[in-house]
């Protein structure tokens, strides 16, 4: 069983656990693939989904693993909730704690809400996404993709391309292929890629060619278009010329390299529809991954309590 | 069972096809009032409500049908999404049909919205209206109030009385009535007639009073009144005196004709208040049969695929 | 079992029928600590959560209380609503019931609007906060609370502090505690204490000091800020510093006196946040309080019903 009482950051977790989860994710697919979906580990238990961000296949998915393991599930997002009425995080999550709640799955536009939360709460927290922090369940998906495909996720060599400065996702990532044996390079404008990059474990490569040359994974990020028009590139349209990923940037990578892309695409920006659409993307697998992930962890760290 | 794997419009159903729907649909509604609501059928199933439009009592009503059948159900409403994030249809549906979704319920200004969606995922897609092109649902719960007070759907005269052009509803009730071996004729301001009507095998009549005269059915359509403004009537008022059903004119039509309307009601526009909780309104009677036909296209769509 | 079939309000109760809900969430309550959480009473029963005001909660407090129970539940809120649509009240709850609904959870910015609906439909109605009339579950939560410590509801002397006037949880507290026995004293700015307060059962203390002084529960209100801009008070630390109540103020109360807080709390400004985190503070019993007493409602109001 994990160690940990919550899931904050792929940076806490040691390889083991993060192995232990992706196996756990995989008997769950089996089950779910042999079309006995709904199991009933979970009954009885309550999962709340706590937002203060807009997101659609996040919450959808942890909402889908809750439920595909029998618990039931409260979305509470801004926008119909008493933040309007000005109370904190901590007292929010007080209360959704005396409620009997389980497990709080949260995404904050803040880094370290998830954190927060768990040093005040008595139940186990789920980060999903907190600013630029981390996105864990994202990074673990990530990884049960590839080791599906791989049959590991030692000694590869995983290019990730784009906004790597305000990418919770490129954190988590970096953290886990680093701590599972691979070597991750990084490439994007120069404004957007944190100075500390290579202390979290990056090798921060020449260009975006020599990123992906050789590459077992290929990983372009999310373009935030809001935040892009007050960056230094002026069309969505140059930034594709330089950073996005074709078929031809593909083919500098290994001929059997996977494409993975944390979505929503914006197609035409940071990746081409050829591509994504081609033969090596994962993308649909990565949906797919995403749920049997998050069933995992909730049912290590709910099941795994109580039982 | 159906032959479709889809239900996308009347337009596609073959009257046998309709018929078995609707005797479903009475099958469960007698089982749902021995008050054993909740039965097993899909359990372990989840439907995901993909609405893109605002919708109270078409959403509530699939997504009661879905739970009185045990499937799970998840709301994916704009407002709360990543379309702000600027995501296509297709990829958010994938997304969908990758997270072990068993059906898809779309409504989405656009006609056409719910085909497109059927060609691009492998789960069965129910039209829940898209644009001004076909709700198909809606004209299946008006054939089943109109069959059980009739006892039959054959050889009835059927009046539909207002913005024949916008009206998706008025499109699945005239292919459908037609279909079952009725005539339906049509009435409203001028401009609000498509030009096509007739081809739809609906008839044009002279005037209201001339739709409704010996009617079995009249069914008055809802006023968009953000559309109406643009239009031209200068006001509700107005329109009510020239197309609004009321006591007065339901006189028109046989005696033990049948009041239908697809709700909600703008009370004094498109039906007066008297009629509207008259003895011929079988207004809520269709909310009812609301949810039992859903119940019965969820269970032929989804149950069947798989038992 | 209760004599009437809805929940509008505590004045129309009984001592008795008050004493029986909180026996009953007592009882439900060690049930649930036993963690057996998910009781399958309600089973194939469906609750309507039918918000018109923005609320965190409640909401999810009667949520969660019909889901443990085993109800399915629907949420429908104004944004995602045909309220824009124009839709009367009276009709959105007759379709409500018509779609085989068992009970209707109501929140509403209009006084009466719980009972209104209750005179238009044939499902138990269960008032959640209707304008500033009454929030008849908030009291029995705070009721319950209170009889847990102190044994009793009898004899007590309940100090109720801030904006009386607009408040439903003070009107509802003032019924139920002087129903059972209790002494409600109120104090507040003048212009905010209704003239009324007295034929309503409450004393009207000088001031809050003699509101508070010997008493065994504590109750500071929780203020609106929006409302309270264009009132009487420059700022919100003006009101503390005569209103708010912090640890000085609450030891002019009994020594085991109680704090409560409807929440949420605007920590500084009604409510110290040394006295709301201090040993007397039950904000937290409160809220689990609130399922419990939930379960209880719709136990009562919808599991007696047919069984």
């Amino acid at each position: 069983m994990l160690k940990k009482r919550h899931l904050l950051g792929i940076r806490e977790l040691e390889a083991e656990e993060i192995s232990l989860i992706l196996h756990q994710a995989i008997s769950l697919k089996e089950i779910m693939e042999r079309d006995i979906k709904k199991v009933p580990t979970l009954r009885g238990k309550a999962v709340v989904n706590l937002f203060y961000e807009p997101s659609t296949r996040t919450r959808n998915s942890f909402e889908l693993a809750a439920k595909y393991l029998s618990a039931d599930t409260i979305n509470f997002s801004t926008s119909a909730s008493s933040v309007q009425k000005g109370e904190t995080l901590k007292d929010t999550a007080k209360t959704l704690e005396m409620m009997a709640i389980d497990a709080i799955v949260i995404r904050h536009p803040s880094s370290g809400a998830a954190e927060f939360l768990a040093r005040h709460v008595n139940v186990p927290v789920i980060n999903a996404g907190d600013g630029t922090h981390e996105h864990p369940t994202q990074a673990l998906l990530d990884m049960l993709t590839v080791l599906e495909k791989k049959r590991t996720l030692s000694g590869l060599k995983v290019a990730i391309v784009g906004d790597i400065l305000h990418s919770r996702v490129a954190r988590s990532n970096i953290f886990g292929f680093t701590k599972m044996g691979s070597k991750v390079y990084v490439a994007g404008p120069g404004t957007l890629i944190p100075a500390e990059v290579e202390r979290l474990g990056a090798v921060l490569a020449k260009n975006v060619e020599d990123a992906i040359k050789d590459a077992d994974v290929v990983m372009p990020l999310r373009i935030q278009l809001e935040r892009q028009k007050k960056a230094m590139f002026p069309t969505p349209g140059e930034y594709f010329k330089f950073y996005g990923i074709d078929e031809e940037k593909l083919k500098l990578a290994k001929e059997d390299a996977l494409l993975l892309h944390p979505g929503p695409v914006n197609r035409g920006i940071e990746l081409s529809s050829a591509a994504m659409d081609g033969p090596q993307s994962l993308i649909n697998e990565q949906v797919k991954n995403g749920v049997a992930v998050r069933m995992a962890v909730l049912y290590m760290l709910i099941g795994g309590e109580r039982n």
